[in-house]
């Protein structure tokens, strides 16, 4: 649930006097990820998303957000793609944010994903590494190591109110990720590719959306965290038939290098203590404004078990 | 905002199996109203709103609520129509809450509606009087006199923490509301038609939304909350032209009768009243699960003591 800052109807009028977008026939504030606010909009020409950035989006990353859309998009990938101002601008300002229009995709997002759904993500994340293959710019990602250290230190001292060894578990993980690969193939990576963020329709993938934090990192990291986002079920138990499905499409694109491949344990282990360490973070700082549930950090507890019980990737069914 | 219950597009989809609406396309939760879940539902044949009845609105109201909605619609009124099952129920349930799905609206509300926004809306007004007359079923208003005396009771011990003669201001207009009349004309009142509820396209009154609130009462007392709703400024100042707007275009379609002029001043007070208090209940009250900012009663506050200065209905112009 995501609506922070609430717009006016007029508001919204004084800004599309500066878009060539049509007249506005329902504008409604929509849940959609969870850090900015966000409205659905149709006009008598097309529908499209209005994004307020909130706090955890920086503005001077917004070049990087949305170029990176506008690439994407002019290279075959369904992702909203932003509207550019009469004056040409991506981005403006509203109630003293950040915000850009962008168009609205049809699909919807599962919540129990099934196989076959899994094969069409690693396809369409491939798809992803392909097309940004010669995006211009950079942004290093803000939350690896170094940021889990700091979420690690920020975190340690209340993690055993979620449960008693957290602390332990943590430490220990992040230890063993002092061997982290600094040598496998980069490029850009969503970085947060989650069933929520992948529409389907008919059974296909026909959108892709919340790229708020894509940056630069090692192509098979993305790959991790889609092992933990689509392959575990709700009671926590990998599911293998369904971390085949979606490793073989992606490799029918792509295939893994033999260092992603050995890296692939540890690199599933980084995915789930980073996720970990935000949910567990938010959990223990709730935001009393934010109008949003924080998520259980337990289901991350339990798939950074279960990676590190992993010894190689043939486990993942690679 | 509000979702208070989250729906899977799993459950959605099961759901839609009772339906003949056709295939999902999109479907997102939505801020519409305070007291429900509202998700914003298209298929290939059209949209809908997936409501999910929350706490403050009972289930042995639905048939009213639905019930007069079909009515109007069928009587001419742009308002959502329940569609109904395969099996023909106007309600369902999900999540063990009682649903509807009913047509989506285009349309805007407005944040400040013009003079020409309080003409088409007293004109709606009127038109859902007229359409409702031959409406079967009755619900009694549950938030008319007993039920002030009731809220007063439970937020007299901290209204002093809003305003420091509250308490007092609140007692002496209920004792003056025992002289509310109980012989005007009655009929169906939407009891809740602010702004929010009405939408406009292209200047026009495209929908009215959020029947959740009516009842049968006076239908002056309806009007009483428009000017409440409609004819204030941000400031808390009284704007003459709206309201003489507002009325004329009422009276266009039913001229008033002597006794509900002449009931206009003490009724505008007890509708100003009611939003007090159920506003100061709530903002006293939070629910920290509402994911609601409570609004602030302050505004009503203001306009109870305006209309407390009122002499005769002349003064709002008519």
């Amino acid at each position: 649930m995501a609506v922070y800052t609430d717009v006016s109807f007029e508001e919204l009028n004084s800004l599309l006097a500066d878009y060539d977008i049509g007249e506005p026939q329902t504008f409604k504030g929509i849940a959609e990820g969870v850090e900015n606010s966000n409205f659905y909009l149709q006009t008598d020409r097309g529908a499209y998303i209005l994004t307020l950035y909130e706090k955890r989006v920086h503005a001077e990353d917004l070049p990087y957000f949305l170029g990176l859309m506008t690439h994407l998009a002019e290279h075959g990938i369904a992702c909203p793609l932003p509207v550019r101002s009469k004056s040409g601008a991506y981005s403006t300002e509203l109630r003293g944010r950040p915000a850009a229009l962008l168009t609205f995709l049809n699909g919807v997002s599962l919540r129990k994903p099934e196989v076959e759904n899994c094969r069409a993500a690693g396809d369409a994340l491939a798809r992803v590494h392909a097309a940004s293959k010669n995006f211009a710019l950079k942004r290093k990602n803000a939350l690896s190591l170094a940021g889990w250290q700091s979420l690690a230190e920020q975190t340690r001292e209340k993690a055993s109110t979620v449960q008693s060894d957290l602390e332990k578990l943590i430490l220990e993980t992040l230890s063993e990720l002092s061997a982290w690969p600094h040598d496998l193939p980069e490029g850009v990576i969503h970085a947060d590719l989650f069933p929520d963020n992948v529409l389907f329709l008919d059974g296909k993938v026909s959108g892709l959306i919340d790229f708020y934090f894509a940056c630069n990192d090692a192509l098979a990291y993305d790959i991790a965290i889609m092992l933990n986002a689509w392959c575990f079920e709700g009671d926590g138990a990998f599911n293998m038939t369904k971390s085949k499905a979606l490793l073989s499409a992606y490799q029918a694109r792509r295939s893994l290098t033999k260092k992603e491949i050995e890296a692939l344990p540890l690199l599933a282990r980084g995915a789930a203590l980073r996720f970990l360490l935000t949910r567990l973070y938010d959990w223990l700082n709730p935001d009393p404004s934010a109008f949003v549930r924080p998520k259980d950090p337990r289901d991350y507890i339990k798939r950074l078990r279960f990676h590190r019980n992993i010894q190689t990737a043939a486990e993942y069914g690679l």
